[in-house]
């Protein structure tokens, strides 16, 4: 390969690299304007949450195509290889984070016209833990930092527990006042979809355990085959 | 490229499909199981679809390792990388599908010592549908036939409905029998894991139509180019 292609090859790299930070800072802002609008039942925060999951639609199209472009270019070398493919996969992610986003927008919106009814939840607690694993899987992945990923799946114990206890709070609280039920049903929507989040972000930091530790593995091979 | 490598190539191909189809066979047979045993209250069935779950993890792991390995092989042409890629996302989507199903079989135990109440929901027949829409995206995958793919979209159209009609009649049945209420929140989540598997169905589907739309433009790229 001519010093020309590694080069164009190389900026493509960067590029991908740089068009997943973007997409995680969104993923992050739609979490967070998601639950505003469901917590202050505001039809306009929802709607910014809709044109970020239409956004993000076009950039995972974008990205993908990157991906592949690069794949194309050249026989990459393993390592290369490994975080294009890795790319592919968060990429993913990051687009079904901004769908559950935009499911927990849907929720704000079903609920405008409803009696406010104060429940005992911190949703946006639960929200803004979330939105910080998906911010540290992708540090952690940018970092090829395996034991930053690791503590991201701590955290996905905790967003379980939270969910968890939503679940029984609100079903719990269903059953003492039947007039709450649409109010603690919404809650245990938006609850699962922050779970959801979670998960996601548990996907992108196995992901960058399994790259990491996969470059060391390469290399080896790479080593004894020299 | 020699013609051992190409046909070792072209055997690696092979395999991936094969992976995959077994894959799907087993997301399928995770579905019913999984239902089956939410339905039947049964343990062992529920064992099952766990032991499903695993051996997909494993499963995903290895189609993985085995398209990474096929990226690595050579330079493939453009409609062979597409195809490739298009199998790591259907990958991830049917061990996503495991997942929902163990999802699903938790549900099951959950509910094994509560009373048994018949409740006006047909989960079989969701399940069913669910299932059907993975069978068929793949099948539309294997035959790169965009009009299949399509038809799983409308499915999902199917799905989506019948999960809304499920959290309406369980609210509505939460509010008049507050006795009735974690049995009727069991059955919003199972209806919610059944819809998230369609939704799984609808990514391959759409990866699908991509793919093969991109096999169109790919070809015109390179004649041009040639």
């Amino acid at each position: 390969m001519n010093v020309m292609t590694r080069s164009k090859f190389q900026s493509g790299l960067d590029e991908l690299r740089d068009r997943l930070t973007e997409m995680s800072i969104t993923a992050d802002r739609s979490i967070e304007l998601a639950v505003e609008a469901y917590l202050a039942r505001d039809r306009g925060v929802a709607e910014q949450v809709f044109k970020l999951e239409r956004d993000t639609n076009t950039s995972q199209r974008e990205v993908d195509q990157l991906a592949i472009d690069l794949l194309a270019m050249q026989q990459p070398m393993a390592v290369d290889l490994r975080f294009i493919t890795a790319c592919m996969k968060i990429n993913a992610d990051l687009e079904r984070v901004a769908d559950q986003a935009a499911n927990i927008a849907q929720c704000a919106l079903a609920e405008l016209n409803s009696e406010k009814i104060e429940l005992p939840v911190d949703m946006a607690r639960m929200a803004t833990t979330a939105a910080g694993m998906i911010r540290r899987a992708l540090d952690s992945f940018m970092a090829g930092d395996a034991e930053l990923a690791q503590a991201v799946l701590i955290m996905d114990d905790v967003v379980d527990r939270m969910n968890k206890e939503v679940f029984v709070s609100m079903a719990s609280l269903m059953r003492s006042n039947p007039a709450v039920v649409d109010r603690a049903l919404g809650a245990v929507v938006v609850a699962r979809n922050l779970e959801r989040i979670a998960d996601h972000a548990t996907n992108i930091a196995e992901d960058v355990i399994y790259w990491v530790k996969g470059k060391d593995v390469r290399h080896g091979a790479i080593q004894q085959a020299v």
